[in-house]
């Protein structure tokens, strides 16, 4: 076993002299190998229950945990799997889908943590998470490309999973694409008989990486059918929804697929102050399903989204880090269905 | 300086070797020191630039990235800020709090890192963290105690900050009490000549936390004045809200306290629905001043509540780890301000 060295260079100013696991195996009477098996739960070595209790009240009194960096670089790879956090503002639904893995990790004895890289992009954020060595990296959203995955592998990460609309080469998959979403928008507005559609791109930055691809889904669903899509750039601000408010019928159009169901709210609420009647003048259409949509008048009709199981994710985060060397999986995870209520 | 070997042990599954510092120092034809210097950036120690640019050229073409923990084992201390995520659904008004203390603490060179210690509490949790040897923790809600704190200081933290209503021994504390919250909310309505208050408590896990204290502060607000405070167990669910509606005559409020600007709008929906005139019968009024309460109708009263700034609390960890030895701080942090538009 390599020995670590778990004291910090004396000639530093920290204060009080951390304890080590040779300071608990002093104070036990038993070796540094024995420390490290009772607190890490070697459950192979065989040891007596009183040396056992000696260990725990010796750690206990000295105040000494042991050092996850350190058991780590004894075992060549660490339990930590991490995830970037997002610097977009996420919505309830993608925050409770967090909440489910992280859960599902824990339970597979992984530590979840989510790294704050403000400002990192690209091969830098890539370069910045392996110096933590995780054994996994789940990266939502997208800025992960081949190169990064390459700098993660060869420092020792074992699976790298993305969760956006794109594969990229080297990492594993789960095929998130919002294309989906807007096709089925598109769809149903049409067939409620509308063909000026008008569909809300959130000016919010970081956003564009959902929005693109609802936009694309709904011109597909038009194609070829007479309908036309006008982009409606929309700030999530009360003045900004007045104003296109205000235009709204110099606009001419007869529907609005209006990004999700928070903006969606924003909108309506501005169009029925200027007197727009919803939905016979001018249907609306969110996405995410929330709450709030079905606390509107009219109810709000919205895309219902079914992102993947924290559980799968996490079994197949489990699995790639026990054999790492297969072959790169892609699941296709995002579910979108209409949910028709009163305001189409 | 100590010698860390980085080269994970043989005998374990593993599969390419993750480059090495030495193995950068053979390719480059330097030390082993000199890697270092050149790839921390240690800036007082004079290396030419043609052995700077050998070194990074071969550190490029072996893939090799520094190990965070290898480093933070001989500087004695790491860069890393620990803060427990979250596992209560945080409204956006934390979520921009929290995005701007990491981009604080960005600046000032510490690695931000969220602990998703799913059902770890108390002692437990802090064991938990101490593995990672963060420089600074800070613990939003509660759940840390006196020895927390101990064994966070033993393992090497420098910095422990809670954010919460109380403060703990040995942390530094930014005191945010949520009791401002509610008895701006009770002496509000109250002047609006309210006697018969209704306070809704969050049946939601984590809530109470919040709740608790509100509740706390309208009953104060309320006292020697003859007016009298109902708690309204809800939960965010449409029928639950439906529920209380059907009996809201029988429970004679005029007025109602709604926790926060979000369950407002849900039970402001189920009184309106059953035909209660706001604010002419019940007066509501929310709090944390959301931009989906000016889009009610009429528009929701709310308690506006100031966060603490980021930077404020990036500047104090940064301080503390800087100087570990004074006196706890405490600052009082959370302001707030009643907002009167149309509800009450």
């Amino acid at each position: 076993m390599v020995e670590i060295p778990e004291r910090p260079d004396p000639a530093s100013s920290a204060p009080p002299a951390v304890p080590t696991s040779a300071d608990v195996a002093r104070l036990a009477g038993v070796s540094r190998a024995t420390v490290s098996y009772v607190l890490n739960n070697a459950g192979a070595v065989r040891i007596s229950e009183p040396t056992r209790r000696r260990v725990r009240a010796a750690a206990e009194e000295l105040g000494y945990v042991p050092h996850a960096a350190a058991r780590s670089l004894r075992a060549g790879h660490s339990r930590m799997v991490l995830m970037p956090a997002p610097n977009v503002p996420v919505g309830p639904l993608y925050g409770q889908f967090i909440n489910e893995l992280q859960w599902a990790l824990s339970r597979l004895d992984y530590t979840v943590v989510q790294y704050a890289g403000m400002g990192l992009h690209g091969d830098e954020a890539a370069r910045a998470w392996a110096e933590l060595r995780p054994v996994a990296v789940i990266v939502p959203g997208g800025g992960l490309g081949p190169t990064g995955v390459r700098i993660l592998k060869r420092s020792g990460t074992r699976a790298v999973v993305t969760l956006g609309p794109e594969r990229v080469e080297g990492a594993h998959a789960l095929v998130m694409d919002h294309y989906g979403v807007g096709h089925g928008a598109g769809a149903h507005l049409l067939a409620r008989g509308r063909r000026r559609i008008g569909v809300v791109i959130p000016q919010e930055p970081g956003l564009e990486y959902f929005s693109r691809p609802r936009l694309e889904g709904v011109r597909c669903a038009l194609e070829d059918t007479g309908a036309a899509v006008t982009e409606l750039p929309l700030a999530y601000e009360e003045e900004a929804a007045a104003r296109i408010a205000r235009r709204w019928r110099s606009l001419g159009l007869d529907a609005v697929f209006a990004y999700n169901d928070e903006y969606a709210m924003l909108l309506m609420r501005a169009l029925q102050d200027d007197g727009v009647m919803i939905p016979e003048e001018t249907a609306v259409i969110g996405a995410d399903d929330l709450l709030l949509g079905r606390l509107l008048r009219p109810r709000l009709s919205t895309v219902h989204i079914e992102l993947p199981s924290g559980r799968f994710l996490a079994e197949l985060v489990d699995r790639v880090v026990r054999d790492p060397g297969g072959v790169p999986e892609a699941h296709k995870v995002l579910g979108a269905r209409v949910v028709h209520r009163e305001s189409s």
